[in-house]
């Protein structure tokens, strides 16, 4: 018996019907598509594939219907633009995400990076895609537009209206970004609300909604001989260095003055501006302790233990969320002379190198931060080059933003765990849209995936840990835009931090 | 007029004409016996060319006419022995040389490293080959064997014996070279004197006698991430450093601590047992301090400055020399993570390494500076993994004795100004001599080249600096043996240090 409920809206039939039909076309129709867009390498770092990316990205748009579509040259890579501006009533979702990905060099992969092969049962936990790109972010990216294709196939309008830019340099800061956003603020301020997609489940099924992101600056150290001393242009034998000094020497004890082994950082003036933690996040902190699952963590990103303190003592949950309210340093790399780990070369090094980063919190600004760095540097090797990358800022959503209620509830009804972390661990350039346009990022939807720069990235298709896949991260979606069309068009510049 | 004078003895007549025999034959017959040599790689690293080199090496000998030619296998790469033992009135010398070289991996060269190409005017300094091994040490150990052919074709005996030990583990710390010496010790202790082939001028034409030699510990650092902490098995999201400890940290920290910047070694103990700088010692550092250029020095090891002091005053030829009777800790190689100069990866690595040693000087032990390592690493990072490789001692001859005396004097006869270095720079394993027979180690003759494990090792043909060719050294080598053989056997042990 079919009956006409007053709760049963024609919103609310629609999505009954697309979650119908993305289940039906999941497999056979939109995996291989997601395949085929993860098999495109899209290495910022090299630039290889970077230009086919961009176009297939932009095919992507133009199968949406998507109006305006264009691939926009930067000093970088390409940003790809296109819009669905139909009804000026819905509210406008300016969705970011990026189609660039991280390099793969010297990793091992159970199956080659950009194959994207299907692995039936990836380390006894589940059906998988794995590849690199795979949830960082090309699989959420894809999954994304195959949310929309389905409401487009279903012959309904879209519930609200987007202008998309999907950017190539995420993966190297974002450094020309911020002029894009520039250029097309007339476009941008349209939006009501940023998405930025990505699989948000952890391991066992809680869903994570982070309302923080950390900034980041890379920089770059080279220490090379010449007038100070040193090996001037190559090097020499190792039996030289009684009286010739060492670069390699002079990087290394460099970078150990930068931070002590608690993680604390010792450039001076780095924590000066760091905002104390309001009581609004001391109390997500509590929440979210009592909701962490730390051996289930622990596992998923492949450790035996967090940090410990002098006494050996494993950090507690509590300390773990707290740190990522402060700076941290992280050396990427360090290379210099004879690295065999067969045999010896017994030599004095002319030169070395290091690659770093440092991410930002709140109320850090990078300017201030670019300027200690480079102090510390000239002050305490005045003999190295120094380049320092762009770098942005943090970016810091409430949890009482309306729309970040909106998708904090839209999630909470797949009756899942939520997790809700004030600061997440990684780093974006969402502040941006905070500055610019003043309105919030959100982030996420069901699905698992992990090992974000790592050899074997995966996403879920199937799991056995009580995660969800992709196919639940394109339904997640369409639940959210639906609900994003039901409440409209809301005023809500005031709730961000 | 020719007149017989009491001074020209029967080997005086000889040398002029080995000398003459020398300089008729060297261009087209020995030069490029010196380059077929080269051209074989003999890279005791990755076993390049071994194999082959020995056996190349032991032909040599046989066209020497020695006897009792073997190639002797050890646990490491084989040794080349031989004998010409002739007149058992005569002194014997112990030929110790090294058919390895060093490995050449992304090295600059202006050549390719195994062409043994003859370069016209290498760097503007004069004829020159350029080749890994040409003076370190298949050069000179190759000019040796033709000195030596040149008094054969005269017609003449040798005018001391030989017993010829040519190993293949030398650029590796000579790992097996005391088992060898062990199991021929009844054939090598028949020996008077040892002689190590080296091409001995500095730039200018100073012709360096160096009395000591340091030994040497090679060590090698893994740091993986494991119980302790850190990505257990792949580098993971930088993003999670804020609660992950790192490998390439505790590596960096470890380095760091092990030295100050002044260059002495921090780690406990290493002091102890060196020995204080003695009378004899002093003296000769007075006279080298006399005689010294420290702008050509400095030009030749390709260098701007000294080790400096806190007040960046750089160091003196005093402090300079001194410094080699003090041990020295060397990195000679550093790796982790993403060394890419361009682009940014931010990642947490799983792993970290280097490659390290230390020179050891009179009276250090090596199973105490062993232990010293091993200690201070288990204190200080108790998850390191380290390798730690045999090592060998210091050595150290008397200017008194009686073969070197020998050895100055026939080099002081060529005019040129002689530095006698009471302790030199490099390593080798002399000790083993001093230790097992009581017997000096000659080294040297005339001739110039350096680079020594750097790219563009070059040995002179005929320079414009002053310094002599491959030539000269042969000449030298004629002169000292004719000397050797006009004093015949002296007892000797007790005059060495």
């Amino acid at each position: 018996m079919v009956t006409s409920s007053p709760y049963l809206t024609e919103r609310s039939v629609d999505i009954k019907w697309w979650i119908k039909q993305i289940k039906k076309d999941f497999e056979k129709k939109y995996l291989p598509v997601i395949q085929e867009y993860l098999k495109e390498p899209s290495i910022s770092a090299t630039g290889e594939g970077i230009q086919e990316t961009a176009e297939m990205t932009a095919k992507f748009l133009a199968n949406l219907g998507a109006a305006n579509i264009q691939i926009v040259p930067t000093k970088g890579w390409p940003v790809v633009y296109g819009e669905i501006l139909k009804d000026p009533k819905k509210p406008t979702v300016l969705f970011y995400s990026m189609y660039d990905v991280q390099p793969v060099e010297s990793e091992k992969w159970i199956v080659p990076p950009f194959s994207a092969a299907i692995v039936e049962d990836f380390e006894g936990m589940g059906r998988s895609i794995v590849a690199r790109g795979v949830i960082n972010t090309k699989g959420p990216t894809m999954a994304f537009f195959q949310t929309l294709q389905t409401v487009i196939n279903s012959g309904k309008d879209l519930p609200v209206n987007f202008v998309f830019v999907i950017e190539g340099e995420e993966e190297l800061g974002s450094l020309h970004f911020p002029d894009f956003v520039n250029s097309y603020s007339e476009k941008l301020k349209q939006a009501d609300l940023v998405y930025f997609p990505s699989f948000s489940e952890s391991l066992n099924g809680h869903i994570k909604i982070v309302l923080g992101c950390r900034g980041i600056i890379y920089f770059k150290i080279w220490i090379q001989g010449g007038d100070w001393g040193g090996p001037r242009s190559r090097n020499i034998h190792s039996s030289l260095a009684s009286f010739v000094d060492s670069p390699t020497w002079k990087l290394i004890d460099l970078i150990s003055k930068m931070r002590a082994s608690s993680g604390k950082i010792l450039i001076p003036g780095i924590y000066e501006k760091v905002q104390p933690i309001s009581e609004e996040d001391k109390q997500m902190i509590n929440d979210l302790v009592k909701k962490l699952d730390l051996e289930e963590f622990k596992k998923m990103i492949d450790v035996n233990k967090l940090y410990s303190d002098e006494n050996q003592k494993e950090m507690s949950k509590e300390q773990m969320i707290v740190k990522l309210f402060e700076p941290c340093l992280t050396v990427d790399g360090i290379i210099s002379g004879y690295t065999d780990e067969k045999g010896s070369k017994t030599v004095l090094l002319s030169s070395a190198f290091s690659n770093m980063d440092i991410k930002l919190v709140p109320n850090m600004e990078v300017e201030d931060i670019r300027n200690k760095i480079r102090n510390f540097i000239m002050e305490n090797a005045p003999e190295a080059k120094l380049e320092i990358e762009e770098g942005y800022k943090w970016a810091k959503m409430s949890p009482l933003n309306p729309y970040i209620k909106i998708h904090i509830e839209t999630l909470r009804s797949t009756n899942k765990k939520i997790e809700i972390w004030p600061m997440g661990t990684g780093s974006a350039p969402f502040y941006i849209f905070q500055e610019k346009f003043g309105i919030p990022v959100l982030d996420g939807g069901l699905g698992h995936g992990s090992r974000a720069h790592s050899p074997n990235e995966f996403a879920f298709l199937k799991s056995k840990t009580g995660a969800g896949g992709i196919i639940d991260f394109e339904i997640s979606v369409a639940k959210l835009l639906t609900k994003l069309g039901e409440v409209g068009k809301i005023k809500n510049d005031r709730f961000i931090q």
